[in-house]
């Protein structure tokens, strides 16, 4: 069973996210700009922060009588750009984006993430599956994706590494998803990815420090347990967060059926993560997001 | 306990809410229109829909330099409106809504729309309340909102409506929510409040028709109940949705334990709607609404 | 990849679900029998309805000491059952319900099933697919489940009901699931299945008669889309609900978008209804549940 | 308009709430204990534990043809204390809680409590409002609830919390709420209310350390806030959790709207934790709690 995503035959779009410090006439100039040359806004989300002066927009408009081509908007932008003092982002739908899916051991969010893909509900191609195992293998093959083995020596982080970027750059990946990938990646490898990688790990109200948090958790009886997908920087687990989602347990949840539901909700918020970035709604500023829903 | 409601000393601003078939340039002239004239826009929201060729757009800009008064942006929006074929309405933050409120007996949902007023988290004042019962009396009172009560005669709705609307129309009111008011008013009255009038009612899945409506939810074993706002139109309850939200319930709430499930979604809800309102994110389009978040 | 399910190597539990009228005495004697014979009561979960009148009792112990054979153990509830005129279930951990899915061409409730399944996380084994097209067959394989293709001839599909219920007998099947199946079964195959056919469908507030429900759905603009996972009965979708969830819906999603995220509720909340009959939390009084959560 | 409360026309009913290590015969035991006494288990609902091996339990039946007096019934279950080392609770349902508030400025959690009160929705009487402002007094006066003033000196707080002591003394208190009190109480006072204060504070996803917290949220875009309402024990905050719950949040909310929604989430998680107390729902056991649904 082959995956085929989602059909291409729609006009192509053009998604543009802007941040910057004085938006005054910016919306102006981009619609404008739209407008001029035969462009239809589609969707436009504007946001300004009172908090920092801050101005964020995400603009989405058809290419279908688009006059400009893409080397002429690409220039037109950089102009805009510089005049506003910009912080910018262009993507078109016709050029998808290439996904790389690490993962371990645990099959359930990298199975979510093959199966949404397979329904055509994320607007990129998982190109690839790497593990420090080999378990998950028949996962990959299923749904036609091709599945690298990449074992890492706990003494030679660094060769891993090289083989995992080695694949990516020959796939043309260009995000890179952990899907309960229990590998710490070296600052370096973070530093190559910008807004990248994304990430899911467990969360707890209140937060647990130290091992086997679903322990802590079931000792302490909390009420609610959580999923947080994020960025990945160099600080471990503090990147931006693009996606959070709770459910309620109680006193008749046991530590398994507490990391079931934890095991549920991180593939849901993981694949949810991932479809907003691929669909050009996550806005990173600082330590944080705007996701344009 | 007098009610203060928000404070008016930030800058005012405009909030423009459109529909249109061909937006072709229309962002493009509104942005044009903001920027000249010295306004900065704050929040833009913007939705084209395919499946109905409509586009939806909600404009906030600030009026702290603006150029026009607003006689001149009204003639400007008006030359707009023609040019483009709009649907619009453009209100001002510092003219406050005026809001009636409409109960009988059950206090919640009345008690909750006046403490949130109350810790201002109203962008509107509230006038007046009016009851076909004196019972609530003293829940007005205590809020310093003055209370009228209007006997309601069934053989004479009519005498009510017209005392109603003499009040409504002396408090200079232009919003009125039925907060529980268990009088339905005459096709004629909702004619002359058209999108002017919430209501909240409870709903369920599947629905339940005819009478007690709780105690068929219990009897067919639902796990879930809800509420729905909504503008109250002639066809009963069929109006433009607002908002709506659900709980849970179980084999062990009985009918009295979902009332009170049922009566705290209602004020949630309610006071939801009716603060979406105020804030102009509600643009209402044929039998429904678009609620910019 | 072959799917394990969950080890047995725990001591076997016996589950009892009870309905009754008049409890006085019930507890004390289904309490007094677990204990004398060396039991110990490992959740107990009773509920009486003022409403009706009706008692529930759910009762799981231990068998690892208990002295008394599967077969006396039968003996006695019978007994028991003459004496309070109880309606009774009685199973056991180590005797594993065997299920069928029946699905058509949409995979996602399959997939959700399966996954369940292989992760251990199902109270049962899913013996056979039986689906009226070929698409799903490597889906099943890929989770080396067992799938025949039984094409419903709209002219006689009382033929394809004997060759599904020959399948489910030499397969030794307790409980049927319609993961997506679009065919209607005949009220003769649901009367011999009572109690053991779970559906899935779409709910919406309010609810929409005939075609295209989603498309209703946008047209009404819903804030909320909801699934409910019900027993089948002769009455089309009316059955006992076993499970209800909802999610929110806004302006910005599509068609598409509200089907994508209708498929996602339905997934969840079928394996989730699946999951708590297998654990044998649903005890069915009329045309309603209880759920001993 | 003066409180009402419950109608305490109904028969009246016995809760135990039970723990301990060793069950076997314990069940057994008490279903016999009210069986032969005349009474009729309501609600019993059971919990083993495998993690710690422990047991929990709450048992209710109807008193209305209990052959036992109170002191009958205090004098069995000591009896039964010592067979099986319980630590036990036992409450009558007409036998009212009586609650004390404290309150300092911010009216939302008060005013929720009075209205749930007055609505007839909390078991218990609402007795006394304690502020160490005069701001509120409007508010338990509208209630008809008494109010007292007992400002906190910074330097004498032992004065504060005797006067605090001598009147929930003299008014027969057995909870106190702690409705955004904005003054940490003594050790000494909390050791002397064991599981008898509750308290309400905001959470977060992840955790965040000093003041401002809201600021620190909107700084990290988290998309989810909560807040825990728990007893209050000698380490702040760290008591055991009766409630959470959570709403979604976005970059759209600036801290303003992040505060509302917070002060939205903490009368509501508040009110529920107190309704819970006061129907004997939860039982404490170490740093946690069972919530019996």
């Amino acid at each position: 069973m082959t995956s085929t995503g989602t059909s291409v035959s729609m006009p192509a779009t053009a998604t543009l996210l802007v941040s910057c410090r004085d938006r005054t006439g910016l919306v102006a100039a981009l619609s404008e700009f739209v407008f001029k040359n035969g462009g239809n806004i589609l969707d436009a989300d504007q946001h300004a922060e009172v908090e920092t002066g801050l101005f964020f927009m995400r603009l989405r408009w058809d290419l279908g009588a688009f006059k400009l081509s893409r080397a002429e908007i690409d220039a037109a932008m950089r102009a805009l750009a510089v005049r506003f003092d910009l912080a910018w982002e262009l993507t078109y739908s016709d050029v998808r984006s290439r996904v790389a899916v690490f993962a371990s051991k645990a099959p359930h969010c990298l199975y979510d993430l093959l199966l949404a893909h397979q329904l055509g509900e994320l607007r990129g191609d998982l190109a690839l599956v790497i593990s420090n195992h080999e378990l998950l293998q028949p996962v990959a093959g299923h749904f036609g994706v091709r599945f690298e083995h990449v074992p890492v020596d706990a003494h030679d982080k660094a060769a891993a590494e090289a083989t995992q970027e080695r694949l990516l750059a020959e796939a043309g990946v260009d995000l890179v998803v952990l899907a309960r990938y229990m590998q710490i990646l070296s600052p370096g490898f973070v530093a190559r990815w910008p807004s990248r990688i994304i990430n899911i790990h467990h969360s707890f109200l209140p937060a647990f420090v130290g091992a086997k948090p679903y322990h802590q958790a079931k000792a302490r009886g909390v009420k609610v347990i959580g999923a947080t997908a994020h960025y990945v920087t160099s600080e471990l687990d503090q990147g931006p967060i693009i996606e959070q989602d709770v459910c309620r347990v109680s006193h008749r949840d046991d530590v398994d059926e507490l990391l079931r539901k934890g095991g549920e909700l991180e593939r849901r918020v993981l694949t949810h993560a991932v479809r907003m970035h691929l669909e050009r709604r996550v806005l990173v500023s600082g330590n944080r997001t705007m996701v344009f829903g």
